[in-house]
Parts: structure tokens; sequence; C-alpha cells
């Protein structure tokens, strides 16, 4: 199999894809974008995209893509993102004057740093900083970024699990040209729009609890362009090759404006 | 007065803090968590945060921080986004051979770029890449940052509003440690939390249902730690000053296991 994600080699997109499939090919796209595009002609037969993380929110421009392309949800996956400190063979966390990642990946981490008194510097990337700091040759600094850069670019571990707040978990969404009928305990993800008026969300929410339908997302996003109209982003419990969610959805068909079944898939553990 | 934002001088944020405040004094701040240490201590009068981004998503780091501290939302700023291309004075746009930006921006600006047939260079920052070229003093190679940025650094605006899609606005919240009473039509800010039964979600909503009263954001997060409770985000239109508002607040209460208002403020708009 062939895995679609974006991102450096090393990335945590890429520690994603191989936890969730397990041990395939991966293939590094640039941006989202060509991650669609790749599994969309065949070249790579799924891909694993960041949906949400719980401290930065949800990528809407990967709902965007969703509804951009005749792609499917198949499968659900929760990456605890676990910073290291990677050095150079040898070198001792002491040593360390300067410390270079992504700006997120360090203000994530700046108890620790500021704990290590160490000088910071934002680089583009956090797989590509670790290339960067190999490069450079530079035995006093560190990056920040993923076990599997450390492995990749065959640097050392001088620390890891060094981020401040330890819930802090990317949700990625598996995606591919045929939909999957889950056998077990199942997730739905949907999209809609609802006409502007007063209570209309209450109604469109009235189809699921109903049906006692357990709501495990719900979030509303202005429409571009409309600044009264919105998309709401739902997953529920359930597939939608069941008699309840089918129902639910039929009854929310006649209010929403728009309705787009994104994927039914097992339900994942976080 | 004097207003904190998180950036680079001529970052987006700076921007949005002139043009919400006029003409005030800013102070550039390393992290979110910094421009919420200069508002609470006093050393700056208010501050400007973004809270969400109409192709990327909420910022809930700061949702965290607004609960983390005692400051109140006083007002809202919608930023449009636009890109500008930036090099050196006396350049034209056809000598362009390297554009380098944040990797947000160059992903925004893709289809432009592709256009120009040049190549890009992720940096850390949109505004901070306009300081690496004016030091590097490549005439070929240009930046993608706020028009603001072109002007701090002395340089040239090659073109305007490169970016793909012109649907890219980032709201932004004005926060001070005094709460303010909106005259006109108002916005209130709320964050809560629900038993996880099933339709609870529906119960809360049903108290601003029954009262007519107009919900401008849903969104409900995973409670870190708890991976079976939500925390929910509401904006709604009113102030609390008003009965319908309180009286809705109240009924919210009898649901609620945390009730936190953010603040009323005058509605902008986007």
């Amino acid at each position: 199999m062939r895995i679609a994600f974006q991102g450096e080699p090393g990335a945590y997109s890429e520690e994603a894809a191989y936890g969730y499939f397990g041990p395939v090919e991966t293939t590094p796209c640039e941006t989202f974008e060509d991650v669609f595009a790749a599994v969309t002609s065949g070249a790579c037969d799924s891909g694993l995209i960041p949906i949400e993380n719980s401290l930065a929110g949800s990528i809407h421009q990967n709902y965007d893509l969703l509804l951009r392309h005749d792609l499917h949800i198949v499968g659900e996956y929760f990456l605890r993102v676990r910073h290291c400190l990677i050095g150079f063979p040898g070198v001792d966390v002491a040593e360390v004057r300067r410390v270079i990642s992504h700006p997120q990946a360090l203000g994530q981490c700046a108890g620790t740093l500021r704990g290590l008194g160490v000088k910071t510097e934002p680089v583009y990337d956090t797989a590509g900083g670790v290339k960067l700091l190999k490069a450079s040759g530079e035995r006093t600094t560190a990056a920040i970024a993923s076990k599997r850069a450390a492995e990749i670019y065959e640097m050392q571990i001088l620390r890891e699990g060094i981020e401040d707040n330890p819930e802090n978990y990317t949700r990625f969404l598996a995606i591919s040209p045929e939909p999957v009928q889950p056998a077990a305990e199942a997730k739905t993800s949907i999209v809609f729009t609802l006409r502007n008026q007063p209570g209309a969300l209450f109604k469109a929410l009235s189809v699921f609890a109903l049906r006692d339908i357990d709501l495990t997302k719900i979030e509303s996003r202005p429409l571009a362009g409309k600044p009264w109209e919105y998309l709401f982003y739902i997953d529920f419990l359930g597939a939608i090759g069941e008699d309840t969610a089918r129902r639910a959805l039929d009854h929310l068909g006649e209010y929403a404006l728009m309705l787009r079944v994104l994927g039914s898939y097992p339900k994942n553990k976080r």
C-alpha cells in the first residue's frame, strides 16, 4: 500500500500514517491538495490528513478539500504528539545552547526550554529543522521534532515528551476513492448548510436528539462570501448503513440546503 | 494607549491592532501567553488576539488562555488577510526567481506563485521573512507578507492581494482587564461543559432557541484528558446586560457543569 501525507519525511503525519496503516510505503506531499490529487489519480491508495488538533483546532482547509473531491473518509486515527529534543550523537543536554523548530512546537515546549536556559530559533518545519541541524554540524544546537525524524537523520534523542501540555492530540482522517461499510462501532461525518432562520440549528439537531444519536463533534463555520450563512460540521455515532442514521439524515435533508456525507468509518480511540 | 499583539513588527496581528484601535502604540510579544501577561500586569492597556481564521479554524490555545486569565473580551475585529509580494525597491516582478514566506502564506498564494514560475522557500514568519530578505540583499528574491511589513522594512510592494482565495479573514478579539457594556448591537461569547448524556447539547441549545436568540458560532472541543467530555464555545447576539440573554444564561446554568461568560461586546462587521 502507498499512503500520501503532507510534510517532510519524519513529519508527525508520517508517524500517524505508520500508526494507522502499519508498515506501508509513504509518499510525502508538499500541500494537502497534493495529497488529495495523489489519491484521486491513483498514484496512492489512500491519504492521511490531519483534521483537528486538541490545542490548535480544526483544519478547515481539509474540510474544503473533502467537499471539493470525490473521496471518502474510511478511518480516523488519534496521534498523541510527543515532541523530542534531538541533537548530534554523543551530545549531552547540558551542552545545548540553542534549539530550533517550528514556532508551534517551540511554543508547546516553552516551559521545558525555559528550564534548559536555551535560546530558540524558529524554522519552517519540525522534521525540516532536524535536516537543517544535521547539515549545519552545530553540536550545541538541538531541534524539536518527532522520534521518527531523529531516526531518519540518524540523530540522537536527548529528551522525549518535552511538551508542556501532555493533552496534545491530532486527529487524522484516512481518505480513499471507495467508501467502507464499518462493521463494529462506527462514526459518520457530515457537512451541511441551513437557511438563516432563528432556531434553524436547533431543528437540525432535533433529528439526532429525537433518535438518541450521540454527536461527537459539532462546529459552525461562516460561509465564505456569505456573512450570514454557515457550514456545519457534525460527527455522530452510527453508520449510514443503519436505519436510524439513515432516517435522521433523511429528516435533516428536509431542513438542509446542502447535505453531504463525507463517510462512515470505524470509530477509533483517543 | 498601548496594545499587545503576538508576532514580529509588521505581523497581520499588528495590522489588525491599528485597524481596530486606530493610531496606538503596539507592543510585539513572542507568544500569546505574553500578550495576556502584558495586559494582566498593566504593562499594556489591551491586547488583540486572533481567535479564528476562515481557512485555518479556531485557535483553541487562545480560548484556553481566556479561561485561565481574568480578562474580558471587549471587542471583535475581522481582518481581511491580503498578502503582498514584497521585493527590493526598483525590482520588477519578472526578475523574481525565489519567494520566501511562512508555509501557510506560501500555500495560500500557491496559484499566483505557480503562474510566476518561481521557487519557494518556507521561513518561520511572514514579517520575519521580509526582515531576512532585507538582510540578505538578494534582489531576485521576494517575500510574502502584509503591506505594513513592506513599509517597516522600506521595501517595495510588487503585487498586492496575491492570495488564491479572497475569502481569507481572521477574527480578532480585543481583551481588557475591565468589561464593557455594549450600547448597540452586541455579541456575547461563552464557554461551558455539559454532562455526557444523550441530548445534552440539544437541551442546552433550547435555552437560546426558545428565546429566539441567534447563535453566530458553535463549536465543540473534546476536553483534555476526558475522552467523552466536551467544552462548547458559543457566540450569540445580545449582551448579558439584557433580560433575555440573562435568563437564557440562568437557564443554561441549570444544565451546564461549568459556564463562563468571556464577555459582551459590540458586534463588528465582516
